[in-house]
């Protein structure tokens, strides 16, 4: 079954973001087993709009398109589909009651052009947005499904997660699974030599390689008559993948991400956890906080980004200041100690680096980072060297750190190994 | 003068990576006054590529397409784009001796596949390649100037900037501006509903409103026969905006995020600043860390998550806990009086709220959350409702926290007014 991507926003034309939205729907399409063979990216305009969406039924089975939901003027999505697909507007009362209680939830009136959010074409399949105003749609017609997503990233993943996978799913009659296997600790590069030989090999099922920041995701994907079979075809490249990999595989769950593996982990082996950061400045709290129900093991964490600081609350050594610079080894291993002791932690995880894009010199270059976990009174402290700019930089940072912290209590606890240099 | 994009790639289409060389090409052609109405993705396949860049020449002046210059089989797109446009490939001999010399620079041979590159279409344009072996090429045809650029984006963005952009600012005469005024306190309806009288009466300069969490860009874009007059057709518009958003403006610079301007606000006044965050856990501190240079004033934060926490690292009294709970104004209130009293700070803000998906009841429900700002002594709280999932409430808590920092910085400091109910 094929499926076609439209894009819909003059931001997107002139540059002002990128597409990610095209990015995510066409991992999820092509992990769903549709084919796709067109993106286009149009602005908020009707002409243009209505061409470009008539061109993509007549070719597509399914045509998806995103943004231009929004209650302004120039948002046009919704009236142009229904005018293509010959429908009319009416007013959609359940939408209009949402809407209602959004705004009264928060002590305002909604405008006008609120309420142009619950007109909806006729006959249209409502989806419900549970993270915005905008309802989105599909509209099923002899030539093609036309689905339509709100444009805002957070609205548009959710629907698609809790609305459009069922639907999608119930249309083909073959049925498509997948299993992620997920991977931190090996670079891209290895993991891509260490499975090419089974990516050349694939037929039933397939796999594919996706890059994240610090991470490695492989999708295993296979088509049969039944769920059944299907996972039956899936499991023994699983497996394959377990014995190449080995501890650094963190999940084979599509929903567990790398923080809510390490924060599984913690809670497993009844460890409280702290955070101590210079560089990163609060970003591996404010990951490892993203995990619903944290609270249990995550009292409080520090952000130390002078060197006041470092001494102040973390007792970090004026002499090791001093003799080493705030951005080393030795650094880091005092934080992640004094952190430990001042939050009463069984595990206490210190980052200092150099971010960018000032402040590299030829022997601490832009991108070194120290990274040290301090685990019941054994410390492991890891050099890295990243590239890229300073948000990168600290991405990459946080990510090694939640690798680092789950290798040292695995270490510690389960007294499992990891392989060596593939850090 | 029009412009499209072509992207040519499978791991486009199969959301393996995301679409960056789109958002630079799209940028730079905005910037070169290029309109660019499509951007269109199709993967390695010569069919379906043909039929691309014909729709493409027939309905713009300039085609600029991406990627499939490589030297391997299923790199098409110099094939397919001479075919289009009627040429046959002959050996170019300035491209094969680079191609040599390249490999030989490195001690190795080039292969079969590597002297491929080198066959260019007959009275193409070569763009010379400093970032790899691929020339680049223009095709110039009676319907449309076709540019083939290779799809590594170091390759890309070199080429582009050395050999692209001086042909291109040769063929135009009229030149696009815009600016951007960006607004934060207001929502996306209200200020929609504040400049509709305008986007109806829009002809040249247009504007546009986008809304982003917790703030409203709207972009002023003016065409002219030279960049001096079309900033003069800019100017008026963004004097009105100004009249009708007064301070909600935080700038009409491009490139200043709201962090930014907050931090510079605090450097400007010479202001240190803290934070403590209990739901936002970091996230606030690490987006003000996320601006280079902030290692002058901010020095420490906080992050207290448990009640322990809040009153061993804040002082928050045990009584204000029992009787007002973790999530209140006065709670607000005492985490940034004792983070500023702690950690010595100018500026303080705190944040405690309710991010859920748990831990909501019918009098605090999730999405609740009190922000307090402490300025010299002042504090301001703010009770806010959010709506959306866990992360959608943390990020939209973080962007009111920056945007009431620079409120009270502005009303401390500047004896600025805003305006009631606004924010």
């Amino acid at each position: 079954m094929k499926v076609e991507l439209i894009c819909v926003g003059t931001e997107l034309l002139l540059g002002s973001i990128v597409n990610t939205n095209a990015a995510y729907l066409a991992e999820k399409c092509a992990g769903l087993g549709l084919t796709c063979h067109f993106q286009t990216v149009v602005g908020d305009n009707e002409d243009r709009l209505a061409m470009v969406l008539q061109t993509a039924m007549g070719r597509s089975d399914i045509v998806i398109l995103s943004g231009g939901l929004g209650p302004t003027e120039d948002d046009l999505t919704k009236e142009t589909a229904a005018k293509v697909c010959g429908r009319t507007l009416v007013m959609h009362e359940e939408s209009r009651e949402r809407i209602r209680l959004f705004f009264a939830d928060r002590g305002m009136e909604p405008t006008e052009n609120n309420w142009k959010q619950a007109m909806l074409p006729e006959g249209a399949v409502v989806l419900e947005n549970h993270n915005g105003t905008a309802p989105g749609m599909i509209l099923e017609t002899e030539q093609a499904k036309v689905i339509l997503l709100p444009g805002p990233p957070g609205e548009l993943t959710l629907m698609f997660e809790e609305s459009v996978v069922p639907y999608l799913a119930a249309l083909t009659s073959q049925v498509i699974c997948s299993q992620t296997v997920k991977i931190c600790g090996v670079g891209e590069s290895k993991a891509e030599m260490m499975v090419k030989d089974l990516i050349d090999g694939q037929t039933n099922p397939t796999i594919a390689t996706y890059a994240k920041t610090g991470e490695v995701h492989i999708r295993v994907t296979a088509n049969a008559q039944d769920r059944k079979t299907a996972l039956k075809l899936i499991k023994p490249m699983v497996k394959e993948l377990k014995t190449r990999f080995g501890n650094h595989i963190y999940t084979t769950d599509e929903e567990t991400t790398l923080e809510k593996s390490v924060v599984d982990l913690a809670m497993a082996n009844k460890l409280t956890i702290t955070c101590a950061e210079s560089c990163t400045g609060g970003m591996l709290s404010a990951r490892l906080i993203n995990v619903a129900g944290i609270s249990d093991i995550y009292k409080s964490g520090v952000i130390t980004y002078s060197n006041k600081a470092k001494r102040r609350l973390l007792g970090v050594k004026k002499s090791t200041l001093q003799k080493h610079g705030a951005v080393s080894e030795k650094t880091a291993e005092e934080m992640a100690k004094g952190a430990a002791v001042m939050f009463k932690a069984d595990v206490a995880v210190a980052i200092t680096g150099i971010a960018g894009p000032d402040g590299g010199t030829e022997a601490k270059p832009v991108g070194l980072v120290y990274i040290a976990c301090h685990v019941k009174g054994k410390v492991t402290v890891r050099e890295y060297r990243f590239s890229g700019n300073r948000t990168k930089v600290r991405e990459s940072a946080v990510s090694a750190a939640l690798s680092l912290m789950r290798e040292c209590i695995l270490v510690y606890y389960s007294k499992v190994t990891f392989g060596k240099g593939e850090s």
